[in-house]
């Protein structure tokens, strides 16, 4: 590249002084995220505070050439803030202000960095709610820019539903509004839905107008065992079908299950679990538990337990919460790699099924947890951080995965995103679409400056 | 232009023989709309039962730079068909095949010529059924187009939140799948909601696959009179605060109810009316009536009734079927002009009161319908066909109301689409979005020949 990196970081700092740091180790923290991705440092992190810095980073970046990375909290897990070809990492955590709630409306305006957690904190005293949870503490600029979801997308959707309109510095600097404020609107291209999910290479997205929910009057929750997947998947889908408004449903394979026993010195039958959560009035919630209930019976589901109350509701829960550390304590100091594919609900159980045939002869452990509702499943494998070998079969189980997900019409990953990780499987999910998407980002980012190396494969002609 | 139209129908003719037509009653039937705007003929009709008919017919269009118009019922509002530069109209109503329908994963494939209507009727013994209801029997082909919803958008979404994934014919005859059967992804950009509202001018879609949803166990419906439109659309919304998962609340001003009256030989009150649809079990759909009974008293409500019963429930919600043809019956001959603006639902009353204040002065009668849980409604004005005052009253009328929604960070369009009608008003609408949207328009359709002339206005050098 002709880019003079000296000069553009001269330029960056005559505009934005201090809130540029190129610091070794500011750098590095921010040259990775939660996957196994190799740490790959910008050379500059901005800390924006207020959208004009970043308009002010991406129009000095856009004249020097240089790439420009949006960065929340660095909780990605495939490779998404990696500063492939350097640049400038743009960091949105000062972007912190909650703008407006709008009970009346029952919608609110954030800045890019305010977390899903504080978000929330923040709603306490309205009845309303920010549902989406992708486990992560992540910020919703983040979760919008990599579509993300979580557990209960099953009743609540993704951020794909969840987003009403964005503000965005698009990569000449200009900022647009995506939408305005009704709640639905059929005025021209939906440029909201066209960079949920672009992990910043169209824009970086500085301000999200969010759909909220009535907190619900009532909570249930229920754990069930099952006799196998295949029934565990059968019962949650049929519970769907029968019109129960299921606010998380999750499965839990045996291995899990065994871990999270270990991990929180719990006594479930080390059997394929579901975990579900009923949202509702106090009679409803009632009325969905037992539905839920009878259904899981024809299904061989035994030890049904469910309650409302709050303490006993968290115990029943712990178990999933503590899932993720549970897996990782099976093999301490590991590394995990998550696999992420979701298919049609009707294909699941046998897609698992597969999935835990191909486990049976790996050289690693693995557990799985789905978000059943959704047909989406991740598969925690458990490497050696030393073992070069280990993580080559992970990354080749992930293959098998993938093109059995692809053989089934799902998708190679269903929440997480593309990033680095998944590059290579783009333009098998999506054949001449990819040349579509290339053709958009071509359009909106001539000189390919925003977040170079993720999503898209190389062109056909390298 | 230098396109010789003999030469491309020539061509066209080759490949297609009697596919098409140049019959001029033909090319007038499929010149114009359900709006007010003025037969625009193409200069040819395809009529297409295979998705390679669709292809073949844009592949020659393409090479002798003929415009192309996709073409379901006709029932658009906004001037979407008609051709502005001549062309070629695809009818796609002969792709009227439901191509799957999988109960288990509840969703389905259809091709663009199926209507709602027939895709309910073929659901009919699976328990499933398709929500998005705009009125007219349109083809979910031009109901995607159009980024249509209706009266349960409120509880269902609109088209951009039921459609999984869309097959299109692109520009060049490339025919693309949009996404995968999995319920959910992250996998690279979103090209389904970017051709969901695009009015075929960045493709023809061919193929949808759709989201179902269970069919309810049990419906209520519910009927209460306001003493004003301020008080029913302060009830409508604590309802759905509160948590009531309000299927359809549709509101209906004094004139409007006077006016079904007198159509449907009715007595209701000539008040402001909410007329309510409830979903869930048969316990859940009578605590949603019973508490939105208690709203409803809160704000003035009187005259409440409800029912499950399926033929009582039809008499209950008669008037708000009836309601577009009682308010021709006002004045009968007339010709309407609809507005379609949607405000954030905080500002609905004063927006409607507004509209009402402004209606009293007008020289046309009009009557008001409100989708209010999603703060959308239309003004049907019933002007003198024959009076071009009257006419430019009505449109003089629609102007203010929009600048007003706008002034509120409401949109000029809720549910009708831009076509020609709302062009106008885009780029204040969208500020520097809209040229954003002309690049997107560029990059896909770089010869201009998908439905041209609509959504986006004519650019700033002219």
């Amino acid at each position: 590249m002709s880019t003079n990196v000296d000069a553009a970081l001269d330029d960056l700092r005559s505009q934005l002084g201090d809130r540029v740091s190129t610091a070794a180790a500011v750098r590095e923290q921010h040259g990775h995220d939660e996957s196994g991705w190799p740490v790959m440092a910008p050379d500059a992190v901005v800390f924006a505070t207020e959208r004009g810095h970043v308009a002010t980073a991406v129009v000095v970046c856009a004249r020097h050439g240089l790439p420009v990375i949006a960065y929340g909290t660095g909780t990605a897990v495939e490779g998404h803030v990696q500063a492939v070809r350097g640049g400038v990492v743009i960091d949105l955590a000062g972007m912190d202000q909650v703008l407006r709630v709008s009970p009346g409306d029952m919608d609110c305006t954030v800045q890019a960095g305010v977390t899903r957690k504080q978000l929330n904190r923040h709603l306490r005293d309205t009845g309303l709610f920010f549902p989406v949870d992708p486990g992560a503490d992540a910020s919703i600029g983040g979760m919008a820019a990599t579509r993300a979801s979580g557990t209960n997308a099953v009743r609540y959707g993704t951020m794909a539903h969840n987003v009403l309109s964005l503000t965005a510095v698009l990569p000449d600097g200009r900022v647009i509004e995506t939408g305005r404020r009704a709640r639905k609107s059929s005025a021209g291209y939906d440029l909201t839905h066209l960079l949920i999910g672009a992990e910043g290479t169209l824009g970086v997205i500085t301000d999200i107008t969010l759909r909220l929910h009535g907190l619900p009057e009532a909570i249930s929750a229920a754990v069930c065992a099952f006799p196998s997947v295949e029934a565990a998947v059968q019962a949650a889908s049929e519970t769907i079908q029968s019109g129960v408004p299921v606010a998380r449903v999750e499965l839990l394979d045996e291995l899990q299950m065994r871990a999270i026993n270990a991990y929180a010195g719990l006594d479930h039958a080390e059997a394929p679990h579901l975990f579900l959560e009923f949202h509702g009035s106090s009679a409803g919630v009632a009325e969905q538990a037992e539905a839920t209930q009878a259904i899981a019976a024809e299904h061989g589901g035994t030890a049904f337990q469910w309650s409302t109350r709050e303490e006993e509701r968290n115990r029943l829960w712990q178990a999933r919460h503590d899932a993720f550390p549970a897996a990782m304590q099976l093999r301490p100091g590991c590394r995990p790699v998550i696999t992420d594919v979701c298919v049609p609900v009707s294909a699941l159980a046998g897609c698992i099924a597969r999935a835990q045939e191909d486990l049976a002869a790996m050289p690693v452990p693995g557990t799985i947890l789905g978000h059943v509702g959704d047909g989406n499943f991740h598969v925690i494998l458990l490497c050696d951080p030393d073992s070069e070998e280990e993580h080559a079969a992970a990354k080749a189980f992930n293959q098998r995965l993938v093109e059995q997900a692809l053989a089934l019409d799902g998708t190679c990953t269903g929440e997480h995103g593309v990033g680095l990780g998944k590059r290579g499987f783009l333009a098998r999910e999506h054949g001449d679409a990819v040349e579509v998407m290339r053709a958009v980002k071509n359009a909106l980012d001539p000189q390919g400056i925003m977040n170079p190396g993720k999503i898209l494969p190389d062109p056909p002609s390298g």
